[in-house]
């Protein structure tokens, strides 16, 4: 099951101290380059250049940070889980009342066992994030706040993967590196776009593909503003995020909402087993399709998601952790996100090329019919009939898929087969 | 009654041995043409010709045919009920055992007073179709299979009429000659298509009008091939099927679903005293709207039915016979296909050619309101001014009427009224 | 409260005696443009002189009236309410029977305290309105019926204003001026439309204002056709009618429906405290958008009103007077017109210039999640993204709004403050 590979492979990537930039995103794609996608290529954004409205700020780095107090007990240690620094935290070491202590600290009362992930990207600033519990615990005496990071002049890194198709249209996936310790809003997007990009990689294409990983937000308006025109050739596109878990389906349109890329998600997750919550991007989109789907962009992006973020308890808390996603819910995702490409592969316009129904007793299909009852046999028959009916050059495969109740995977070989026949043809 | 007419007409050609080709077809259609549309002309396409993707297959013709047993008692016999043979049996003259003779045997267990209505056009076979009762009846001995038929290099007949009208564009209306002894879903369209034309024959009209009868499926398909150019004019069109019992009203519209014949067929309908069943075309289709809605076709055909075929017990048995339709039945068919085409006849679009509303007053209209209440007269006034605020030239009587809620035939005399008057004028 | 300035200019024109021409017109008018709007142009069209469809009919005046009996005992006295007088009565001078005077009597025995409003404009007759309860006191004897009327060659009057503004296109306000003492269904109109008047004449607007205080109906009429080609450039039009009472908002779409006009009123109507009523275009319309949204002018008007004619029982009697509208109804409609015009003005098209969203951090704007839960601060932000993403040309201000569940006049800041800021700009 291509879900427990995946699985295993974030689980390697888990403790690398990710954030908006730094060696812990290198690492990461370095490790993605060398155990899976040779071809990814790697580049860097220098601090200070400005990218769409935004500049890429300075480089963070960091070694270690505790809390300790004046007797040499450490209270909160980054060694342990590297969420208990707040992102891009200035260095500090500094003997500090609780009081002082206490404005750089930050829980959450109301989920006093999960430890915050909160980051202070644009705003100086230091901090340590903690359960509630451990806060609590803290008493009214001095202590030492201790962070050795680094934040100066370097640079932004993102990596992409072009595998060129027969068409120079381009399907587009894109995740996210840059958060910590979290496996279901971080590292299952990664994970699930590493498989995809090894599948494809192993094939013949149709279309051709594109794969990007890079910071949210900046990242992605980074990628936007150096890869603006090649952009402008994406057929469909899909945000990786949150595919790991394994309690629910979600759905996000893009902005437009009934591109080829939502008719196919919703085609495949209509056809799932499990039911699927769709959501409203204008209420509730927050990933990357709110720079690719912005209007300058206007890229047909849409999510498939498990649960979605925001949507969780364990979202954006150290409970976002390797226990929360699952082989098995990775493995749906995989299988979710192939059928969109295998579909959209074969999805093409056709027309019928005869007058009337096609002679289908010379093609071997007999079609009796006793006193109006239709025998099995015929029902075949029929759906090759419903299928060359709607063949008008007007609707895809998907489309007619939809009018028939079928699942478009499924038609897929009839379709091949009409076109051998010489009884359908593709539009050009 | 014009239906007791077409009644009787029908009941002149129930006995005929009709099928997919043969002397029955050539009978029908010259009792057609002879009695009652001299303008009928009559063609004939050879065995082994291509249309579409269909080959002509080889002429059909019978004279006798029976089960025997072995004491000379006739048990089925085709005199007292063509449907007795199946359809395109190959000619035997053979000792039989029962078991043997139950392969060739076809009856309709769930029906048993029913002989089913079955054929082998495409597949070499012979066989008799008998009530299950009979069947039942047969014992465990040999009888004698006779069947005097020919299957030879011979011709498909069919038959068109125009009526050449103002206007290029044409009214098409299509039905089939085929099956033997069937009365609702065979001789109420050819019989009412009769009445139709001999109505248009004697008027001058703004549409050219064209009848088809053909054999269904490949008479249809080798009607289009033989006339795909002049197709092209059709501006609506209808299929006659299962117009004569007097048990329901069905429609089923176009594959696009919303052609001018569309609109006019469900005007007309919404203003019947009884209500009526709308089908699907994608689910429900069944007759030659098959082929001419086919995509490469496409024309706007529509079918108002009866009773429609596959959908009542008698369908394609002998218990579809002369008692199942009545001359009431046939009528109502016939009146609402005149409605049909006398709404279409003045079925244009118009716009105003004032500015404002008309003075009515001026016109003999008058409006007096004492207190907000108005008065009866004013009714009439208001529809004119309902009428006229809706000529903006983008819709046509059937549009105005459906939103005024009134019924499109009532208001012809009024837009021809305001016509002469000058106050709207039709749009090119 | 400007509604109490409206209520009171309205009493002070409350017992001119205007009907479609005459002197009760032009004193009307002439108050209008003396107190309040010094550009006010006044026309006059000779009768006879042929608008649209119509005829401009003799000018109608009248000095006094009243039914005496043969006592001297006044019964009915136009002095007292000058709706006592049927319309454009002839001149009578004459004693008649119970019996002759009853056929030119009207009242309402529905609504026995009311005097209804009747007229004869266009057939030439003679007659007294009284309450059913005065004309059951009748008794059977003779009457002297006096009316001292003028009906003879003369002209239609009304009037029009333009603000010029910064484009020519136009936002058009249209009302009438031809019912004696009614208050809701006539004055509430001309004098809601004067104080717009003076609300733009003070400004500098983006759109020129235009204004027509005209009978209604053939007023309507002569003003299409003596300005047609002005009207072209009417971008939103309203008609201003029934704008006077205090109970209830109704709303009455243009024949089109889907106009800007259509779009701002629902808007603004939506953000009202009370619910209102919609009403149908084709079922419901009655005032001049008959005539101003006919097929040949085809402007797109709207009726925002209180009480739609024709829906109260007070409608077209004495009972829609003074103590039916207030100045709280007026002021309601003057603010409601007022949003229209605010909205309207600052109502373009907008795109953003970025390439994804704007970077808010940098623009003072802070955007802190802990724990996926966002703090308050973060909602301006989210508005402004909300906003920043629906800016791609093709959603005005009020499609955004109503995307985003907002009313429009609270956004325009925004959208001002993104312009400036050079985030979005302007389509053409």
């Amino acid at each position: 099951m291509t879900g427990s590979l995946i699985y295993k492979f974030i689980k390697s990537l888990f403790k690398i101290p990710r954030s908006l930039t730094g060696d812990g995103v290198r690492e990461t794609l370095a490790k993605i380059k060398n155990e899976h996608i040779p071809n990814l290529s790697i580049y860097e954004i220098p601090s200070g250049e400005r990218v769409g409205d935004w500049i890429i700020p300075n480089e963070w780095n960091i070694q270690s940070a505790y809390i300790k107090d004046l007797e040499g007990n450490i209270i909160v240690d980054f060694k342990e889980n590297n969420l208990h620094v707040l992102g891009y935290s200035q260095p500090i070491n500094k003997k500090v009342s609780l009081k002082e202590l206490d404005e750089h600290l930050f829980s959450l009362p109301s989920n006093p066992r999960a430890i915050p992930y909160v980051t202070s990207y644009y705003r100086n600033n230091w901090g340590f994030c903690l359960t509630d519990l451990a806060r609590k615990n803290l008493k009214d005496e001095n202590y030492y706040a201790f962070i050795d990071s680094s934040l100066c002049k370097g640079s932004l890194t993102y990596a992409d993967l072009i595998i060129p198709g027969k068409q120079k249209e381009e399907i587009f996936f894109s995740t996210y590196i840059c958060h910590p310790s979290i496996a279901n809003n971080e590292l299952s997007g990664p994970g699930l776009a590493t498989y995809l990009a090894k599948w494809l990689n192993d094939r013949s294409n149709r279309f051709t593909y594109r794969f990007a990983f890079a910071p949210e937000t900046i990242g992605a308006i980074a990628y936007i503003s150096k890869n603006l025109k090649d952009l402008k050739k994406v057929h469909a596109a899909f945000n990786l995020t949150c595919v790991g878990d394994n309690n629910s389906l979600s759905f996000l349109p893009s902005r437009v909402g009934n591109t080829v890329a939502d008719k196919v998600a919703r085609h495949v997750l209509n056809y799932q087993n499990e039911n699927f919550k769709e959501y409203s991007f204008l209420k509730d989109r927050g990933s990357d399709e709110r720079q690719y789907c912005s209007p300058g962009v206007n890229l047909p992006m849409v999510s498939i998601m498990r649960s979605k973020y925001g949507e969780y308890p364990e979202y954006h808390t150290s409970l976002d952790d390797m226990e929360f996603i699952s082989p098995d819910g990775l493995d749906l995702s995989y299988q979710i996100h192939l059928k969109c490409i295998q579909i959209l592969e074969s999805n093409y316009f056709y027309k019928s090329t005869i007058l009337g129904e096609p002679f289908l007793s010379k093609r071997g299909q007999n079609h009796t019919i006793i006193g109006g009852i239709e025998n099995d046999e015929s029902k075949s028959s029929q759906l090759i009939l419903d299928i060359m009916i709607c063949c008008d050059g007007s609707l895809d495969i998907i489309d007619i898929a939809n009018l028939l109740g079928k699942y478009a995977f499924n038609l897929i070989p009839i379709f091949h087969s009409l076109e051998e026949d010489g009884l359908i043809e593709k539009c050009e």
